[in-house]
């Protein structure tokens, strides 16, 4: 780690090289591109030990960052975890090139043609906390798609990170991409990240992923656009023509299949016409599988296991076994309800009546709306787009799956024979 | 004009109220939309004689903002001009609406599908200058996208905007779109933009149409994002494999069609080897026009009338009968030359050369590059994209002309029969 007497210099040399770096990708070939992913995967298999080695150092460090286990369990690199993110690699290599693909075009009456062409963004800044395998999985994509990166990872994760880092450089030169593609922040010192935000002439885009305040401070200073990977307070709401096996099985799977994800359930909103009936099965089958019920009055008389709910409650992601319940009127309130309380990330409807679920669909202002089916089904993988870097929670530019072709602009290419305007 | 005491009050109602409006837009019909438009069109042309009287108000004020004569006659609504916005209402009419249009889907192996669906980004702030119809103009396009608008137009033009806006909302009350559909900011005070620009919980895009340094402005402290509409530095580049008539043709057309627009051509590149023999032809024939030639050394050797160009005019957008002109040593030089000294824009390449025509169209980083062209054609309309609230000079979202679709977000919509996550 090298110490950086003037910041300053620094960052600008960072941001210049990433900008010189993302004119010379312009010029890349797809198949190199790839070659550098397959050639890096290689390299990361044979060099485990060295990966293991670097990693132990931010192990031992680890309890001085104050980490939690779960922390340093995310922050171990294991030879199952190093192959793990080979095989990202090579399966971003197997995804098609965005670059240069023509998105729409027309012929004008007067026989010129306009292509809208894809390319790449340009150079992004890339800022992440403490799991080392996302240093290669945001390379990968931010290069295959054409763009220059700037890493910054958290500083526990520094050593295993700059190995990682290393081996991608090495696979770099070996595929011919330029030599700065892909670079690393190497100093834990804070203010790099607050001075690069402020250089919007060299770094196109960031993208922020971690906690909801630091989205917040990147968004405040940064100069640039930002692509925002906000929490998912996800609703399962289900209607009073909902099939209930349906409503059942949709609901554990949202909330019980994997709980610290952005796309679990962390709420429940039951039709009045049919909460008599459904919401006791349905707060049962939760509370059978661990999950603490906190719910409006009605829902607590319903099931009296229940613990009343407060308002912060319905705006909460817990990322863990609580869930709040609400009973509600009417499908208007459900709409209005997810649409104060909720962040706009995944929203379910459980419903055999189509115009309820046209009504849903269209008013619910998510970046997914699911129709009797799980909100664990929001994914890149899961929707068929590849890999992805987040899941985007803005409407601006990308919203949702945040992959390849979200990391790429366009532009329109004329082509004519002395074409004029009359 | 009403006077606000509390301004702070005035802006969370006008940014509430277009909330509110945003969210009624998404049950609005097409049919509706289109109705609102088509009223709109017909009563601009029944009330054209309270519209000059407003207007009246406008010009006779004109003196005491220090307009200038160009500025006074962009400022004038005549009942040509105001049959010219009606008409722009109805072609906005005519276009097809892009709200709930599916762009992209996938059947999954399981059988469920996800569809991608074009929504409305929300509410848009446009703030703009001089010319009323702009008022008519962006209102359309905003409410036609689905979106809520809130307008803010130049205080010179104010009494025409209330004007225009008030049979908006006319229109919008005989269709039955929302009463805040269109709001204009009706005082000048300053202040009002500064407060809107930091509601980011209420106001989706600012879009600013006006100077660099009002963009700049507004970029600065937006606390949401803009598109933006920067200079057109735009380049014609006459390769040494050039067709002599269409460099000559182009280059007029791209320079003198009309001067003063962002797609207007600023700056002559001429490749060296062709260079003496052509680069004479094409500065006698801007010459002949009336444009005032800049040029390097090279240049000034080949046509002595032209005056030597400083460093600052290959950055300058004269909006007027100037050119800067260069000879460059290759197609390499020319490319670094626009990406540097260039906004990109609009630049143009004149070739026969199909490989040079390749490497311009891929490294020109700018948002519409032509081959064998005029920079001219770069225009909504022209493309065959309909009607536009400008051209895009960001990479991020929306770049080149910036209309329908480009005031438009979407949403996963996912259909199952039960579907979870395995």
């Amino acid at each position: 780690m090298a110490e950086h007497e003037d910041i300053e210099q620094y960052c600008l040399q960072l941001a210049r090289q990433a900008k010189t770096a993302s004119e010379e990708l312009a010029r890349v070939s797809g198949a190199q591109k790839n070659q550098w992913l397959l050639t890096a995967a290689r390299l990361l298999g044979e060099r485990s030990v060295a990966l293991a080695e670097a990693n132990r150092l931010d192990l031992a460090a680890a309890p001085s960052y104050g980490l939690t286990d779960a922390q340093v369990d995310r922050l171990r690199l294991t030879p199952k975890r190093i192959e793990e993110m080979a095989q990202a690699l090579r399966e971003v290599a197997a995804l098609p090139d965005p670059v240069g693909q023509v998105i729409w075009s027309s012929v004008r009456p007067t026989g010129w043609v306009v292509h809208k062409v894809r390319v790449p963004l340009g150079v992004v800044f890339f800022i992440y906390e403490s799991r080392p395998n996302v240093t290669a999985d945001a390379a990968a994509l931010c290069v295959k798609s054409g763009n220059a990166v700037i890493l910054r990872g958290g500083k526990e994760a520094l050593h295993s990170n700059l190995a990682i880092a290393a081996i991608l450089a090495e696979a770099a030169s070996e595929a011919g991409l330029p030599a700065h593609a892909v670079q690393l922040v190497d100093t834990p010192n804070r203010e790099v990240v607050g001075r690069l935000l402020r250089m919007p002439e060299y770094i196109n885009v960031v993208i922020p992923r971690g906690g909801e305040s630091l989205i917040r401070r990147i968004t405040e200073e940064a100069q640039m656009p930002v692509i925002k990977h906000y929490a998912g307070n996800c609703h399962v709401y289900v209607d009073r023509a909902a099939r209930p096996d349906l409503a059942e099985s949709i609901l554990i799977n949202a909330k019980c299949q994997r709980m610290g994800v952005c796309n679990a359930a962390e709420s429940l909103l039951v039709h009045a016409e049919i909460a008599d009936r459904l919401l006791p099965r349905l707060c049962q089958a939760l509370a059978d599988r661990g999950v603490e019920i906190r719910g409006d009055e009605r829902t607590c008389r319903l099931f009296p296991q229940a613990k009343p709910a407060t308002e912060q409650d319905y705006y909460t992601e817990y990322l863990g076994p609580i869930i709040s319940v609400k009973v509600v009127d009417s499908l208007d309130e459900a709409i209005e309800h997810i649409n104060h309380y909720g962040s706009h990330h995944t929203d379910a409807i459980v419903t055999q009546d189509i115009d309820a679920a046209r009504e849903f669909t269209t008013r619910v202002d998510s970046a997914a709306v699911m129709v009797n089916a799980s909100t664990r089904l929001h994914d890149g993988g899961q929707f068929g787009l590849g890999a992805e870097i987040g899941i985007s929670t803005d409407k601006f530019h990308a919203r949702g799956p945040c992959g390849l072709e979200e990391l790429t602009s366009y532009k329109y290419v004329v082509y004519g024979q002395g074409h004029l305007r009359e």
